[in-house]
């Protein structure tokens, strides 16, 4: 029992802290409710992370090197989107359009230096897609995941996990939480059970699928 | 206990039935679990109206004489829209840019002839608004509310109450569930129970105010 | 000569001066541009309106007293639409979300006490929908015309003329230039030279249709 | 003189052929308009691409090798954008929601096997969004291209590019015409001579700037 413990595969899921003035994170009130639940043959553990550059990806890395897990699963809030919105690729470059929780605010920056312009992630996003939209969750897929923390921690993750092919990893953004959005005049808000409901079958769409779907799912511009 | 029921005060609560291609309408879905519920002193009666011009308004007319509410408030799917939206005026004209579920389809047709060309809600909508804010559920003051079957009744539950000074009315607008947003591309999906309990804190508000606040909630076009 | 001047139709073309921290306002650079040209046999004479509750009217009501128009238009700025946006209904209530330029903020006031609560315009709306259309103009119906001070202009034009058999009114929403919409991320921006042709499409249109086709142009919510 | 012309620098600048039903494509018509301008030293060379996966890049090659230009800016339509779009990456992806002008419709393919994710715009992307916000044409920086046939000439722009130095290249999105706006009720429509006045800008300002400017212009997400 405890050696099964001890060899069960896991999925790191991370949310991230407040930002932009907010007083939640619907990324890390999803997430920390499903810290130890087990899917698929998968133990979720979950973390949260700094929204702030630099800081953000050595606690990821951290939480990697702890956790050893064979899936890593970052989600981030994206206010004024409406679907959970699975990334397709990470950029190398920060550009903040406001100051991360430290004040930091770097313009066209490389993540970092001398690592690839992009990574693609290594997640079945499209089968993810299918099963979302099957289990009738909003859902898209995204091609960009911005320039700010979320896509700061999207590269170095896909970064740290070039080298190590066990490990398979992707993002998604969340809409804001109806409570937040009741002060975005305009803004969609998503529950937070449909939200955490939705992970769960990313979750287990990434653990049970190696051979991603093919199903056309871009965007002409 | 007869007598105490006998002069409850009552609150009728309308939703639609199905159009436009969906199979479910999220009016009905929750305006019926609160069919029964007593809100500061009223006794919900939940009815549905068919989505057809003619027909919903006089299934609204039998409505109001079967249950003689002191409230009545209209609910519609308003596919799009990512809040709870208090609708202020009703106008005297129907123009449909698809068939009613009986294949009808009226162009630029007043909806009563011989009537105002517009009604307000007699509703506190500005009430309503702050206190759906309050309480985190996404909310907003409509200036418009179609010209479709939704305004159409609108249209004639205020011309309706015109002259009985004893009942209020007004309509709100509600946005998709999360599972008709799922085939929505781009749309935003509101939780049942969010929406439910949105409901319920408007006919507390409507029921207990008799004054609306003065609070700014126009549009500038 | 000076007797067929005399006796000519005009259309009263109005504008605004800017407003909300713009330093121009599309809707008088559009309607100037077109003082003293001849469409279909009506001279257009422009005025300027000033964006103010009660002056505003005034100042209309002065120019009509002045022109003895055959037609009126009035033409305003809708910062955010992307089309030629032909309003189909005014109502009576003032709700300022922003100050006028006179620093008056009205909430929730009818514009004109004992008035009926809405008129429609009377030019041949779908007619003119139909006619930018065809000429490679956006254009669409409007089902509100807001609660500022553009449909304050259009209840009390509507409320001067239904006294009038022999003037016939309306009211078009346009988007911001190009230039405005350079300072205003997201925000569409039409050329000036594109919505002064559609305002003379407009105004042909009005000029020379008595009866307005019937063609669905509605909202369903 | 004729000596002086055959040394003068170029840029090559390329438009598409229509796709996706219309009739016409406004990067086509703009660019066209340019060809043989001289704009700070630089003479335009305009090309025409085919809106077709393969055929687009090979004639992109093939006009490289005749031009030889110092700079090449790629221009194509983006239907329902509002602005001139500054593209900052193109990712090594097909896929395509609806099919190109040969009837092709890949699905999650690398553009060019063994190439990198992603290339980033060589062209000083923020001097341009400046310059054209300061000459009041509406503009913004994207993050994506998308990954229809406009990002597969990007990247294939980028990726050829790569191995010469003495050639910066980028991209730009542009919103649909006024014309075809008439036709997408909702989408903004941006006039030919704003579009071509901004894309004078735009070349003059790659070709007299060497260092961008950092100006923070990302998306958070």
């Amino acid at each position: 029992m405890s050696r099964r413990a001890a060899t069960a595969r896991k999925v790191l899921l991370t949310g991230f802290d407040p930002f932009g003035g907010e007083t939640i994170n619907p990324s890390w009130e999803a997430v920390r409710g499903l810290d130890g639940e087990d899917i698929a043959g998968h133990r979720i553990v979950a973390t949260c992370l700094p929204t702030e550059f630099g800081r953000s990806r050595r606690a990821l890395r951290a939480a990697i090197a702890r956790a050893e897990p064979g899936i890593v699963l970052c989600v981030g809030q994206a206010g004024g989107r409406a679907a959970l919105s699975i990334e397709r690729v990470a950029i190398n470059v920060d550009d903040a359009r406001i100051p991360d929780n430290a004040g930091r605010q770097p313009v066209d920056r490389p993540i970092i230096a001398d690592a690839p312009a992009a990574y693609f992630a290594t997640l079945p996003i499209k089968s993810m897609l299918t099963a979302l939209q099957g289990a009738g969750v909003p859902a898209e897929i995204s091609q960009t995941a911005g320039t700010f923390v979320c896509n700061h921690v999207f590269f170095a993750l896909m970064h740290a996990l070039a080298s190590r092919r066990t490990c398979r990893g992707g993002f998604v953004h969340i809409p804001y939480l109806p409570e937040q959005a009741a002060r975005h005049p305009g803004a969609p808000g998503l529950a937070l059970e449909t939200v955490q409901r939705g992970l769960r079958i990313l979750i287990e769409t990434a653990a049970t699928t190696r051979r991603d779907r093919r199903i056309a799912a871009g965007a002409t511009h």
